[in-house]
């Protein structure tokens, strides 16, 4: 399949923001990304030359998808697990591989299997009915969290309880210890399959009803201490789950260390400022890594990188407020992923270099209130 | 034309490099570029998802290809400056417009304009006959130079005489004098329609019978007051000629000072090392200016940038070669261009950030040597 001119044509599941920039880094390595799109108007379907059209619950979608490829990995976590087992079993190379991927999609599987390989998790239990959270909460102590086990994201999927909830969600949950935050990390990792793994600078992501708002890189309240725990606990996870592209794991930086939030396989909004920040950004590395190509250097090209993501505002007309927002922040790296405007959705982010974490801060903060037409 | 959610519209005629790289800037900016393109497998048609098909000469496809977009920019120069007229006289906007971008198609033009106005340039003479050069250089001395009046290009198009010729070239000619070439140098200067202006740091080519092979920026052997003249003689000029988008300016550094040699009015090879090394890339840039958006902010990002164009080797197969360069050399940003390999075929170039010229020199064309097999 590998063709001497082109060379190998990796594939993507998922047409969103992250198959749009994972195309833009295709084409500096001679790529063209091929991608599976849900709708032709998708962000990575308005600028991706080879866009299949289906769903990712689609198993006769996601073979003919694969025929085309060499290698498939994902912009989202929502192929079932037992189709990406039935390609692997077709002789589709997917990586990561569902025995890895699985972990990202199931939170109940991935916080059985780290708390058996003994990553710091809160405490969690299954749940099939109301009396399983009361129990639980009667012995780790109110709030506790309630999470679906599959599905959620920005958010949703996620419901913090200080009393015994009158019904429960309609989808599978689990219940978990609410931990006490000091700040939000997150660490990216990428590993090719024989085990090269490259690990960036710890970030902190600052949350907002679940959803992240800004990324910090470096963290710029962090010991030097728990970013080598946190590197650790990246590369420690990536290795043992046989992570192939890339890992990114949320934390939290609790009183007593940090605790494993979630994983994701995939570039991850955490990464975003790695386009500009860092030497290589976490589209082409995810690409190097499933293509089993040695890893880029991820030292940071400035002291501060600040991405700031541009949510949808009550009045988001990009050809009026993108001009002023360029005027106004002539260094910000403005990144537009050609979704239709509504309140809250992620339509683009910011990032902004320098030396001042809080001039930078600003500056990035700035663009954003002007891309949302709000100043 | 333009839609809210959309945005603008950019068309680029020519689905060569810079029409590739410039689909990756249009990307962040929430635009897809569309690509006029001869061939399927054009560098920019493998990768953009709005390809037409056509020739650049062929005032039907250009019309067709102009319905589409909201203003129409270039890869090249090789539409013939009639057709631009035509388009300008059918409401399309067209930038740079034709009475700027014949400057950069028709080297005699440009000479007689610059000479006016009073730019340093080589004393020179059209061509009618053999008789044309012989006068030219019993005048001015030999060698001398005689030049295609349009359509040269890397080397292609300039003979370079000691003595009178047999015969003239079966194209339109002119004869200039040989200048004594301390070093070549380049500028790149963006307008935008209302005249704001941004120019990067100036650059040093290095030129192998007549084809940039590398890019220094800054120059680095260049006085602080050589520095200052090229670029007000890149703003000049871009003023004077009413240039909208990108103009380069080759220059020559002689031992009297500066001396133009060439105009493009597009991305240009010599500002290839802006995509990592400058806060705003060349690409991102002319979209910005033709589009008459405020323009990025061009300070370098590091003290040093090396761009190494990688030219077609006697076996070059980047399956092979690829993964090699990108092990060797981690911090080399590579870019392939889909192109098919031939010997001396431009087919991607690398840029390699840092503090020392020698030694960021030596990274680069170790990741080009290897890219070509020859190590």
């Amino acid at each position: 399949m590998v063709d001497v001119m082109s060379g190998p044509r990796p594939g993507m599941v998922g047409g969103g923001q992250l198959a749009r920039m994972t195309h833009q880094a295709a084409i500096a390595l001679g790529l063209s990304l091929r991608v599976l799109a849900e709708d032709s108007d998708d962000g990575a379907a308005l600028v991706v030359h080879d866009v299949d059209l289906g769903a990712p619950d689609d198993l006769d979608a996601l073979r003919a998808f694969a025929k085309g490829c060499d290698v498939v990995t994902f912009d989202h976590e929502h192929v079932p697990t037992e189709h990406l087992r039935a390609l692997e079993a077709g002789g589709v190379v997917v990586r990561p591989g569902s025995d890895a991927l699985v972990h990202a999609q199931d939170k109940l599987v991935m916080r059985g299997r780290l708390q058996a390989l003994g990553f710091p998790v809160p405490e969690f239990a299954p749940v099939h009915d109301v009396g399983d959270v009361t129990r639980f909460a009667e012995e780790h102590g109110w709030p506790v969290v309630l999470k679906a086990v599959r599905g959620g994201y920005d958010g949703r999927g996620v419901w913090v309880l200080s009393e015994p909830p009158d019904k429960l969600p309609g989808t599978e949950v689990y219940v978990e210890q609410r931990v006490a935050i000091v700040h939000e990390l997150a660490v990216q990792v990428a590993r090719r399959p024989g085990g090269e793994m490259r690990a960036w600078p710890v970030v902190e992501t600052v949350q907002v009803d679940g959803i992240c708002h800004e990324v910090i890189a470096p963290a710029p309240r962090l010991s030097p201490g728990l970013a080598a725990d946190a590197e650790r606990i990246g590369t420690a996870i990536a290795e043992a789950l046989g992570v192939v592209g890339l890992l990114a794991v949320e934390l939290f930086e609790a009183p007593g260390g940090l605790v494993v939030n979630e994983l994701a396989m995939r570039p991850h909004n955490s990464g975003h400022w790695s386009i500009e920040g860092s030497t290589t950004s976490q589209f082409e590395q995810h690409l190097r890594a499933v293509l089993d190509w040695p890893l880029g250097d991820t030292s940071p090209r400035a002291p501060v990188a600040v991405m700031v993501n541009l949510l949808g505002g009550a009045a988001t007309d990009f050809v009026q407020t993108l001009p002023r927002a360029l005027g106004e922040v002539p260094g910000a790296a403005v990144h537009l992923y050609g979704k239709t405007p509504r309140p809250g959705r992620k339509l683009g982010h910011v990032t902004v270099l320098g030396d001042d974490v809080v001039e930078v801060r600003q500056r990035a903060r700035r663009a954003v209130e002007l891309l949302r037409g709000e100043a």
